[in-house]
């Protein structure tokens, strides 16, 4: 097992990562101010995981209560966040009840929000079952729900008192998601760790193979890269920014195709290709490492071409992005492969190009 | 013009206190990080102050637009905090957009609680325009909505940049509101200042002719008081429970007849007797003590004797409250006038009989 430390003062909290983390319950006991716990999970995930965890904190003296939610970004609204809440409250759970969130970012996200606001603020464990939460969603304490205008545009910054990453966890993981998990892995090398990138380019196969020892290091050293921005910018006001690098594409694609057409982790590889061609025709990024990352995308097995959704309805629903100040979209972009920056100067005739003909350089 | 401040590091504020402020723009114009606000109030107090505050602020540049809810309790919920994101979201305001808060309480705990949760988070000012809200809510950054299971059970710590109290505000309110707001102004003598609680004695029907001196002064006082509790703890781990006294049985007595039948400081004034009777009963405070606050509470022109609920639906009411820890009911009790703290060893026996009979003591 590995232990990473999210270095945020008096809201510190160790990610564990390895095998076998769900069969390891003090990690999760000596975490709680209280032996009573709330598991909140999804209809997938409860059949291969929920008994058994639960199980498992029963053994230490734990009273433990689920909720499970139906699976998918869908769900990720006011509806069953509230169903947490009414049963959290039909329960009498105390402001000492910890939230722990078995299941993907769908659910992190929203057992992070729950757990943010119920009875104003209850402590949460996150325990990430998908690559995508484990090496993105899981860590930083960043939590949401979706609203019918925008993804993510109610929530909280609030962090847990632990992630356990359980890389066993990876293997019942179907394809796609999978695939999804790695876009965001592939992010970080992008955006500050060209060795990282270069060592994925290398070993993208092994981990498309599912080799332990390869995902437990990609998921070890996207989580060092993220804890590093997070405890630099908790509250996302400056650097953390660049971790939104291919978002605000990748929003605009998940929003315009309905949520949940395309999974989070498609969306923002195809996003960060958009992005990076703008880089390319902004004068910034070489073609060639456009095409080295849709190189990579491909063989990760994700998708490279944006859904057609004409330009007005790309900037429409840009506009409402977070990342949008003084009215104007702010890109991040790339000076090269490891270095991101944001920018607010991006020329409408670029987007359009970029939009209307796609990653071309890529496909070069 | 008064100016306190409520000393939480990085998340400092002033609060204002004066007559006049709501013509004085630049108190809030110099907190916005940019000339961006949206003012959310309620039917009652829009015509009354709003087209003034919003043609204040737009004289200094300020891009203002406007959310009216309807005024009551029974519309703090998540279907008006969502008509808010609603109009938010449609305006396309952003991250650095400032909500301000002008009303009461409702207003101040629903507006601060989007503004919590908006986009993770935007910036908030407090105008509170009751003398509720500007001796209690507006101060201290508790923000929440109520759920069907409970008052406030679902919101967040989250502080303003500012509040800005006109006393000029008070002279529209009604004198059942008025009362209300001198509940919890009583409060602060009662828990933890006895000259307080002296002077109140003496001035009270000063106070309830609204005398502008008396006022202001009272204001100050109880905001002096509450920075105080809050700056050493603001998420109520320890003393900030203190200003829960009378709380525990006044949210039973809102939820148990149906919120907005009584106002809140109505409900807390009776709430703070039967905390006053049962703290007598349990051999802390004198009976004389009781019969002195039920006199000052009478002449402020509030409820003495509590709806008759029932034993079993106060405690099943009381089960639902957020000062609940391990499955006890804690109650804020009073050692003497000046002096409070809590306790979780409340025997049911004793509660029945205060619950049964009423303040018995205030009557005597």
């Amino acid at each position: 097992m590995q232990t990473l430390n999210v270095a945020l003062g008096a809201r510190s909290y160790p990610i564990y990562i390895g095998a076998g983390l769900l069969a390891r319950p003090e990690l999760i006991v000596e975490k709680l101010p209280q032996k009573k716990a709330a598991i909140v999970t999804n209809a997938t995930v409860a059949p291969l995981y929920l008994a058994s965890l639960q199980a498992a904190l029963e053994s230490r003296g734990v009273s433990v209560v689920s909720i499970t939610m139906p699976d998918g970004e869908a769900y990720k609204t006011w509806e069953t966040l509230n169903r947490i809440f009414d049963t959290l409250l039909e329960l009498r759970c105390e402001r000492g009840t910890t939230l722990i969130a078995l299941g993907g970012g769908v659910v992190g996200d929203l057992a992070g929000f729950a757990a943010a606001v119920y009875q104003r603020g209850v402590p949460y464990i996150q325990v990430p079952t998908t690559l995508l939460a484990q090496v993105d969603s899981a860590v930083g304490g960043k939590t949401a729900i979706n609203h019918p205008l925008g993804k993510n545009m109610i929530g909280a910054f609030y962090q847990p008192l632990a992630v356990v990453s359980d890389t066993d966890t990876l293997g019942t993981l179907p394809p796609r998601e999978l695939a999804a998990g790695l876009a965001e892995v592939i992010k970080y090398g992008l955006i500050r760790d060209a060795p990282f990138f270069e060592w994925l380019e290398v070993n993208m196969s092994r981990l498309a193979r599912r080799e332990p020892e390869a995902l437990a290091y990609a998921i070890e050293r996207s989580c060092a890269n993220k804890a590093e921005v997070v405890a630099r910018d908790e509250l996302e006001t400056g650097p953390r920014a660049l971790l939104n690098f291919g978002h605000t594409f990748g929003h605009a694609i998940e929003a315009g195709t309905g949520f949940g057409a395309w999974l989070h982790g498609e969306a923002v590889a195809t996003g960060m290709l958009l992005a990076a061609e703008l880089s390319h025709r902004l004068g910034l990024l070489a073609a060639a490492d456009v095409r080295r990352l849709g190189a990579l995308l491909k063989e990760a097995g994700l998708p490279l071409d944006p859904p057609r959704l004409g330009l007005e309805r790309y900037l429409e629903l840009m506009g409402h992005d977070k990342k949008v100040a003084g009215g104007r979209i702010h890109f991040v972009l790339l000076k090269r492969i490891g270095e991101a920056s944001v920018s607010s100067e991006v020329p409408r005739a670029a987007l359009a190009d970029v939009l209307d003909a796609g990653p071309v350089h890529a496909r070069a």
